[in-house]
C-alpha cells in the first residue's frame, strides 16, 4: 500500500506539471485573443481545477512545494494580463 | 515520506472526486445551453483534465479504481448528450 501511495504521489506531481502548462499556453494565448470566449471559458475551468488543487492542499495540511504547486498562485497568475513564462513557474 | 505519500494520495483521491464534480454540473448544465460558448469551452478543458489524469495513471500503471476514477470515461461521458447522474460515476 506504502509502494501503490508512492506511485500515486509520483503520478499527481507528473499530472500537476502538464496541467500547469496548459493552463499557461492557454492563459498565453487568450492574451492575445482577448475576445474569445471558448478561450476564456477553458481558461476559467483551468484556473478552478488548480485553485481547487491548492486549497485542497491546504486543507489536508501538504506543504505546497511538495507538490510542485508553490510556484505558481492559480487566480493571481492565469488571471493577470502578462505574458507567463513556464520556467519561472514550474522550474525550482 | 510515507505518512506524506499517504497524504498526497488520500488529497488527490479527495480532490478529484471534487473536480468530477465539478465536471458533471458543467457538462448538464452545458446540455441545457447548447450556444453558450464560454460553457463549452469550461467543459472541454474539463474533459482535458481529466482524460489527462486518466491517460497519466495507465502511463504510471495506476489501477483507475485505486484513484477513483475507474467510473467515468472522461471524452465519453462529458462529451455525450445525456444527463448525467453523480451518483452513477462517483460512487462505488
Amino acid at each position: 500500500m506504502n509502494n501503490l501511495n508512492t506511485l500515486i504521489a509520483d503520478y499527481f506531481k507528473d499530472s500537476i506539471y502538464l496541467l500547469i502548462e496548459n493552463a499557461i499556453d492557454i492563459h498565453n494565448n487568450a492574451i492575445n485573443k482577448p475576445n474569445d470566449i471558448y478561450l476564456s471559458g477553458k481558461l476559467m475551468a483551468y484556473v478552478e481545477v488548480l485553485s481547487l488543487l491548492q486549497m485542497q492542499a491546504q486543507a489536508f495540511s501538504i506543504p505546497l512545494e511538495s507538490l510542485k504547486l508553490d510556484k505558481f498562485e492559480a487566480e493571481k497568475d492565469l488571471l493577470s494580463s502578462r505574458i507567463i513564462s513556464k520556467e519561472e513557474i514550474i522550474k525550482t
